[in-house]
């Protein structure tokens, strides 16, 4: 097959391909990082390029207007070497860091009455062996395991390639008292016990001596670390980080995608691995300084959603996204790091919260512990809108649950000039009732780029609220104002002229746009009315409603009432809980009862697939308006817009 | 630190390193194999190099004379870089492969009655699952691990990331029906089971298709692997190869002393780990074709000396060489090949058969159960001599051994023109009892080039019967022959003229080989005495003698009872068995029951510390003669002189 010189203008050095390469995978080798939101299935329209020479067959075109195709644009994840090339990369969207600490950081207390003796599975034992001699030449392995029976009550431990490398130098250094560190597992069966032996070291360890530990949250967006100290209970560091996945896809979708290309599964695990070693160091050096290294970290507690967890062991994440939808697996056995590939202690022990389904993973389970729900008399609804939107109905006797593919419209994604919640972006919005003239909040107050996820709802409960959209979503021409106008996606409304914007030009919300809001609002309004008729209750009789997931923390309740995302009660039922996932799995590396309810948890939620559903599609289309077809499920709403037609 | 440029002659590049780098490093750094068979001690002297020119520093000229000296030859691992230097290399010492098929292949018969489904760990379970639906959303693992439970009667089976990677597609690639490889382990409670799930393939397997495991000997010397069909039985291919490690020291104790280099360790293991996946390549090509591969392979047995196996898993071994000499794990834990870095199937079982001691190996097991003196009724002694000398004594009833350090003189080490049993190695010597000429036979019918062990033995004992050494291994300069002569390491016999030989020199063995032969027979000897004291059984009892090891097949036992390294007993009691250590690796890997029996004899054997032994050391000295001090406990030798002397 013939061989084409591609040249990026922005690479050291041009790359030598095979006809039919891929220019994403072009640049891929030339050393550049191009971003491909939708995980290069040609539909985001971010990986543009422009062929300055040479010859290249577009697959697609699909957001690119026919002037910038002749101009040379074309989709890196669509296009095809066909010849000698050269070709002009734009600058790649930058993702600003939002999460910077003051506004992550929660307020965690340790649980009342935690004590390590008693919950915690990790535990230090102290040994002390007899030195072998000529009459005794017993070997180092049988001499330690019989200590740790013998000392320690703890017989049948395994012992691991990595314990068998360093015992004998460990034995001898600590001049034969050592401390082994272990971890204890009680099986399903409640009487026999698991070890797994974590580390040996030299010389008697206290219990006074902080021993480490850390929950952490893969999120599709954003990965969240805690650094806990396992002996106190308290968490020492928190830190986030964007996951690095997300230049090769935005939501699950997308990255399961990519997953499936030749080597797209270990390119992702590298990512996301990179991304938490970066965040174990940063914590380490925040809690310890330069005395603690995250190879004194023994345990680790991972939640989040199960396409992230498949992703992170590179486990083919395919059957997810396929009929009849189903994971490979829902609990992941206990591991050990080295296995993992983990960069904390070698022998350290990773645990994996339990999901319940496809599209309710870890998370979710994670998430419904550290709500309380499962333990509530309330009726209660539980809500994370992350990248998806996972419901959960229940109280402590019954539970169901269910996902929407709401899509990442309230991310930012599918929607024109929409962007992730960072620098630039507005977030809230204030609609003047009668010259239709918009007010706005930017994050970072600089001028904006676009709208992220909490500023659409705000833009589109104001525009319905003030008759600038109907009921259905439709922009009102006849409102003589310029904001509305005919674009090339349809009727659009000017949020922002392009002399008040960063990049010069007018921010918009299209029809088109408005459309794929409706949709995912309706299809999270849809799911709570399946769940809440799947057990014959009212969604009227929710007695209170957790939002978890960072999403929340920025969310306008009356907003999100307005346009029929949150279902219509009196304000003081909505609680936002901020990263319930992190917290559960928190309370999960500290208390074996905790880990233990999780699981329990996971095996009594219902899972109610929604495609397969016959009520969901009917409860969808009902909810297709602002903020439903039934007004008088939304009271306040209808009393408000009565109060504005009466101004 | 300064760093200096060191150029060799046989690299392509130069190399940078820092004042005080050995040039052996430096030379490696450079991608140069220079042979270090004492490990790098500076005493065998073949890592020989010449300075060109520019300043090193010789720690040690041991075995240069102060002539090469000054012509600027050094040892490399003896001499450190201080400046920029020029280096010539001489051309190392090939190992010629003398392990062919036809001399290795032993003539092995499928034990009898073998009966793979009552006697193999290793079984195929082929399971049929319920294809998941949207009514039965179930993740794959948890449907496997049901089929498993109910279909093949195996719960709580752990399963591994590796096969958490592929159940996926294997599930659906075999629609659903598929052949899981388990390996069931009887615990030592006798009633509970662990269960390895090796693999899981697509399609019921049935059980006629061959299954495929190996047996692994690590030698000092020789790395021997069996490759078998476990469902037959059958051994389909048998090969050897020299263990990579030679050139990083010849015996145990110079490996031990090279792991403890920096990344020693770790460059040892690389090597046998070479040369085993060689071996695994070239047994797979010979018995399957193309077809076979080393992944096919599901169960490994190694057998081996401590030293041999802590190498292998780069555990290190530096408390086998110390007092009081243990080893880290004398059994060693079933194991993953994934774990092992074994290029098998990854979830292959890799078994470890158990050793007694430092020096009392799990070859010396494998060896003791192969020969069946551990249930044999009459008085045996098995000796296997490799590198090292062990020896076992016993009945069914009891069994006593102990480990010689007789150091390599028997593989052609420490001995002046001594060589491994290569091409142009003398291998057998007879003495013209009047001219005192010898005649010999070369390996590989060439000119000779030194004196192998079996050479070197049956050199001995004709020196000692024609009366060119006395009793005590001194050369009689009386007998007006020009082949006794003095030379630098005093007298010395000539079996070589530089005219007939190789490389031009003569071949000689002096008096200090003498010596170092004469203390390593009488090591041997003393360790049958005190062995055979230590049970209160006089040695001449031994009703049988089993001699391992592939040195055993070339050795003439008149010879090696004349210079007494064997007891003199009527010849029909000795047996060789050739490589023991490998039979007893196959008939493990076979049976669970051998296994197990193996596992027995390492507990049941009496381990006794030589240098811990107060009569040892005077049994010794009473060996440094030929055949004995006490020539009575040699009768058949007694005899021949008195036949000699009467002619």
């Amino acid at each position: 097959m013939a061989e084409h010189l591609v040249t990026f203008d922005i690479a050291s050095e041009p790359v030598r391909v095979q006809t039919g390469t891929l220019l994403s995978e072009a640049a891929h080798q030339a050393g550049i990082d191009i971003s491909q939101p939708c995980g290069g299935q040609g539909r985001c329209g971010r990986c543009i390029v422009q062929v300055e020479s040479g010859f290249a067959r577009r697959r697609s075109t699909l957001r690119i207007s026919s002037e910038d195709v002749e101009r040379g644009y074309a989709l890196a994840c669509q296009t095809v070497v066909e010849g000698d090339l050269e070709i002009s990369v734009p600058p790649q969207e930058k993702i600003e860091r939002r999460l910077t600490t003051d506004r992550t950081v929660a307020a965690v207390s340790v649980p009342l009455g935690y004590d390590y003796q008693r919950d915690q599975t990790t535990r230090r034992v102290r040994l002390t062996l007899t030195p072998p001699s000529m009459d005794d030449q017993t070997d180092d392995l049988s001499r330690f395991t019989k200590a740790l029976r013998q000392q320690g009550g703890y017989k049948d431990v395994p012992v691991r390639l990595w314990i068998l490398k360093k015992l004998g130098s460990v034995l001898r250094e600590g001049d034969w008292r050592i401390t082994a560190i272990i971890n204890v597992r009680e099986n399903n069966d409640g009487v026999s016990q698991d070890i797994q032996l974590i580390d040996v070291l030299p010389g008697h360890i206290l219990d006074d001596a902080p021993l480490w530990g850390a929950a952490i949250d893969i999120g599709t967006t954003t990965v969240t670390l805690w650094l806990v100290d396992l002996i106190s209970g308290q968490v020492k560091a928190q830190v986030s980080e964007y996951n690095g996945q997300i230049a090769r896809g935005e939501d699950v979708i997308s990255r399961i995608v990519y997953a499936g290309k030749s080597n797209g599964g270990k390119e992702l695990k590298e990512l996301v691995q990179g991304t938490i070693h970066k965040l174990l160091e940063v914590a380490c050096k925040r809690a310890g300084g330069l005395d603690l290294l995250p190879t004194d970290i023994v345990k680790v507690t991972f939640s989040g959603n199960s396409t992230m967890l498949h992703l992170f062991l590179n486990i083919p994440p395919a059957s997810i996204r396929l009929s009849p939808f189903v994971t490979t697996v829902n609990e992941i056995p206990l591991m050990y790091a080295q296995e993992v590939g983990l960069g904390i202690n070698a022998g350290g022990v990773v645990d994996f919260l339990p999901g319940v389904a496809s599209y309710v993973g870890a998370d979710i389970t994670a998430g419904v512990f550290s709500s309380g729900m499962d333990d509530a008399d309330q009726i209660t609804l539980f809500m994370d809108v992350g990248t998806n939107g996972e419901i959960v109905l229940g109280t402590s006797e019954w539970l169901v649950t269910c996902a929407c593919s709401a899509g990442p419209a309230f991310e930012g994604a599918g929607v024109m000039d929409g962007m992730r919640a960072t620098k630039g972006a507005i977030e809230e919005v204030w609609i003047n009732g009668e010259t239709y003239v918009p007010t706005y909040r930017v994050i970072g107050e600089t001028k904006p780029r676009g709208l992220c996820g909490s500023g659409l709802i705000s833009l589109l409960a104001e525009m319905f609220m003030t008759g600038v959209v109907d009921k259905a979503g439709n922009p009102n021409k006849k409102l003589g104002t310029s904001r509305i106008r005919e674009g090339e996606h349809g009727t659009e409304y000017v949020v922002t002229w392009g002399s008040e914007s960063e990049h010069g030009e007018d921010i918009v919300i299209t029809a088109v746009d408005i459309d794929n809001l409706l949709r995912a609002k309706g299809a999270i309004y849809a799911g709570y009315r399946v769940l809440a008729d799947s057990v014959g209750v009212p969604l009227e009789m929710t007695e209170q409603m957790f939002i978890g997931g960072s999403f929340g923390k920025y969310i306008n309740v009356e907003k999100a009432v307005q346009i029929g995302l949150l279902p219509d009660m009196p304000w003081e039922r909505f609680h936002f809980l901020g990263n319930t996932s992190v917290l559960g799995g928190y309370r999960a590396l500290l208390d074996k009862n905790v880990r233990k309810a999780i699981s329990e948890i996971a095996s009594r939620m219902t899972y109610i697939e929604l495609s397969a559903d016959n009520t969901f599609y009917e409860a969808f289309m009902s909810a297709l308006f602002l903020p439903h077809t039934d007004l008088s499920t939304f009271p306040s709403v209808e009393e408000a817009l009565l109060g504005e037609s009466n101004q």
